[in-house]
Order: structure tokens, then C-alpha cells, then sequence
């Protein structure tokens, strides 16, 4: 299970500084800390950004890439700001992401397609809304996977992402628990080895993060893992979650244990 | 998934001290802090006890129940110190327990039969070896499960622990991934809702206790919890690790959550 960092958000306050000031250096800095942190990717999540879309994004993703080396996820729902991230990008991007809302469909998805890159497509329907069961979500994913075909994006270029969603809905508990049969039935559903990622933040979102909210992010990741979960998107400054995560890999790896490692 | 303390062994100093001399107290207060670390069962291992075998399994139960109202787990492989713990008991206690080896099948099974006791019966074959297939791991849960019936003990009274390995052993990981698929797949084969049981603190044993440790623990835990584990033995006072086993409760439980309770 690749960890992704996600971090670097727009309401980040050093995001928020680097692009005021345009001085890159106390970005650089976080970046060399989250990778030093355990991250194997970095999402930059920028919002739509606005005037100055590409400008803006342009700065960061080269920010990001003179402070380190590991690959970028595209984060933002403005197509020319996408554009921009990855036309400023020295290596291959993954974009995030696509639904099948009409306008990610028009907008978002054509770029995987037009600069060969992985897209991150949401199990989400044209309306944006999350459907309750498993069953819903498998036929939103084989609709997601059909609209990457018709666009001309190879379906391994594909990423599902099945939306955990927070506790703090009503029936947040029950919807996680069909995020996880989702990622155990797509190979089955989709006819191959699909990869998917979550965002494993979400889990814990609009409380204050405390040791309680650390247990839940350790006992839902180490399922999500389980399940066969590819990527995950974590905050990297979490330590118990990312060792967990990493003991996860160990348990789940073809290559021999030692503790020593 | 219920979790069991597994601290009261034989080779534990307040439990040698108290049969030594014959003072229940700091083995009481021993008692006290650990349902007060969340135990909602207390496996008490004693060993064969030898000498005197009967009067100190006597004096040990009577001792942890004068501490705590928890269920017990009587965890010795002798049926004269299992039957005293059993007499001695004030509440129902389960029996742990039988595999397909002979003498287990000839002493200890028939005890939970006599007793009306539920019983752990260990997915082990004759010889007490573990089997490296999940095939033929399930093929001994079918024996130990007839063993059951034809000893007089309804299949409901049966708790299958399917043994999970040091991950010091060579093949250890791969032996755990096993045993999740046993866990899921049991019911499926057995053909009811059949009870499991795993002992977590295998999973590190003979290393030095600490933060890899822990992280392996929380890990493998929450796996063995989405699998559908019912019973887990773990040092109850690794927080860390029983934090993350009470959040996948909460993860895969039908209660409606809140952050608050």
C-alpha cells in the first residue's frame, strides 16, 4: 500500500505563505519533513485557485519537485489548473480526480487521456451524491470504468477511489464498512487487478485529532489494507498511523519478515 | 470482538509470588488494573501447576474472582488443575484447550462435555503441528469440530483458534495470512456462525517488546478483526494495541457511533 501525503492543501498555512510570498523555501522545507515522515507520494491539493490558476500551481509543483523526488498526485477540480500542474511537472503525474458528474466527465477526465497520465476516478454518481450500498457503488465502478475506456484512458491508468466517509455522519460507520467490501469486489466486478486508493483523513474529519481519533485511523487503515487497498492518503505527521500502515505492508508482503528491518 | 488478557501466566512474578505465598492481594490488585485496561476476559495460564496442582489452581481462581466479576478462560493442558479451576469457579469459565492430539482429545475434551463448558479447540493436527494451507488448516476444524459433537459438546460451545505464528518464524507472515482467510472462510465451511479465538501476543513473541512491536500489534489486530474474530488474547496493558482493538469495534459495529461516548 502506497502512502500518500496529503498535506500540502490550499488552507495549509505554508501553502498559503509560498504562494503570497512566492518564496518556496518553508514549502521545500515541509516537503523534506513529510518525506522523511514515511510519504511514497505527495497529493497536492490546491482547491481551484482561482485567478492566476496556472501560475500558481506551476510554483508549487516546481517547489515541490526541487524539494524531493517522490511522485505527484494533481488535486484540484479546475481543469486548467490541472493542466498546468502537470504541464510544469518533470515527472508523470496521477490526477485527482474524476467522477461521473458531467462536468469532471467534459473536463477533468480528457487530460489522463491527452497527457497519458493515472486518474483517480470517484465512486460517486452524476449528482456528486455517494450511494449507500456496495451493489450501487460496483455499478458506479464499472460506469467510471467505462467512461475511462470511451475517453481513450487504458484501464490501467484507472484508480478507484471507493469515498470513505467521516464518523461523524449518521451512518459514517456503516458506509466504511462498504467502502470495504467495495475494494474486495472490484478485481472480481471489473474483470482485473483495479487498483484503488481512499483517503484515510476523511475518516476522522470536523473533530479535533486526539488519540482517539489516532486508534480509529490505525483500526481503519490496517482494514483498509486487508481489503487490498493500493494507495492511501494520509496525513504523514500522524506517526501511529503511518507506522501501522507500514506494519500493514510487512504482514501483507510477499518478502520474508525480519524485525530487524 | 471480545478482548481477553492474557498477562496472568505462570511465569508472571505476581502470580508466582502468590502461589508462593499464598497472599492473593498485589495478584487481586494485579487483577483490578487490568480490567480497569479494558479485559472483558481473563485467561489464567498456569502451566501444569505439578504438585499441589488442584489446591493452587483452587486458590488462583478463587483469588481472581474475589478481584473481578470477568469471565474466565481456564488455560492449562492439565485436566486435573482444569477440573479443580472448573469446581473452583463461581461463574461458567471456558476451557483452553483441545486440539486433535490424543491426550487432549481423551482428557481435556470430555471435560467440556462434563462441565458444560465452552472449549478452544486449536486448529493443530495429531502431532500438534501446524499445517502451512488454509485447506488444510480448515480440514482439521472439521475434525476438531466432529471431535465436538462426538464428545457430546453442541457445536455452539466450540471456539476455534486457528494459531497465529510468530512473525520470528520463517514463514510467519505468510502463516498469518493464512489464518485470516481461516477465519473468514470458517463459517462458510463448518456451516454456522462458528466462534474464533486468536492469541495476538504470538504475533511478537521472543522479541523485545517496543514501538515496532506495538505497530504489528495494532495492525494485524484490526486484520484479524475485519475478518471476523470474535475472541483476542493481548497483553492488555500494550494501550496502544487495545485502543486500536476497541476502535474496530466500534469500526464493525452495528451501534450507531459517536465521537463522544
Amino acid at each position: 500500500m502506497i502512502v500518500v501525503a496529503d498535506n500540502l492543501q490550499i488552507t495549509h498555512p505554508v501553502v498559503q505563505s509560498a504562494l503570497r510570498n512566492l518564496n518556496p523555501d518553508p514549502l521545500k522545507a515541509l516537503v523534506r519533513r513529510m518525506e522523511t515522515a514515511g510519504a511514497r507520494m505527495i497529493d497536492i491539493n490546491t482547491g481551484p485557485l482561482g485567478k492566476g490558476a496556472e501560475e500558481k500551481m506551476t510554483f508549487l509543483v516546481q517547489a515541490v519537485e526541487e524539494a524531493t523526488r517522490l511522485p505527484l498526485i494533481m488535486d484540484t477540480a479546475n481543469p486548467v489548473a490541472m493542466a498546468a500542474g502537470v504541464k510544469a511537472a518533470q515527472k508523470r503525474v496521477t490526477l485527482n480526480g474524476f467522477s461521473l458528474e458531467p462536468r469532471k466527465l467534459k473536463h477533468i477526465l480528457p487530460l489522463a487521456a491527452q497527457y497519458e497520465a493515472d486518474i483517480i476516478g470517484y465512486l460517486l454518481d452524476a449528482q456528486g451524491r455517494i450511494p449507500p450500498t456496495a451493489d450501487e457503488r460496483l455499478t458506479l465502478a464499472v460506469e467510471v470504468h467505462q467512461a475511462c475506456l470511451k475517453a481513450g484512458v487504458p484501464q490501467e491508468r484507472l484508480i478507484v477511489d471507493p469515498v470513505v466517509a467521516p464518523l461523524l455522519w449518521e451512518d459514517g460507520q456503516a458506509q466504511n464498512r462498504v467502502v470495504l467490501k467495495v475494494i474486495q469486489s472490484l478485481p472480481g466486478v471489473l474483470g482485473y487487478e483495479v487498483r484503488t486508493v481512499a483517503g484515510l483523513s476523511n475518516l476522522t474529519a470536523g473533530t479535533q485529532f486526539s488519540d482517539k481519533q489516532a486508534a480509529m485511523e490505525c483500526a481503519y487503515g490496517a482494514m483498509l489494507a486487508a481489503s487490498g487497498l493500493h494507495m492511501i492518503l494520509v496525513n504523514i505527521f500522524h506517526q501511529k498511523t503511518v507506522r501501522v500502515l507500514e506494519a500493514c505492508d510487512a504482514l501483507l508482503s510477499e518478502k520474508v519478515f525480519t524485525w530487524e528491518t
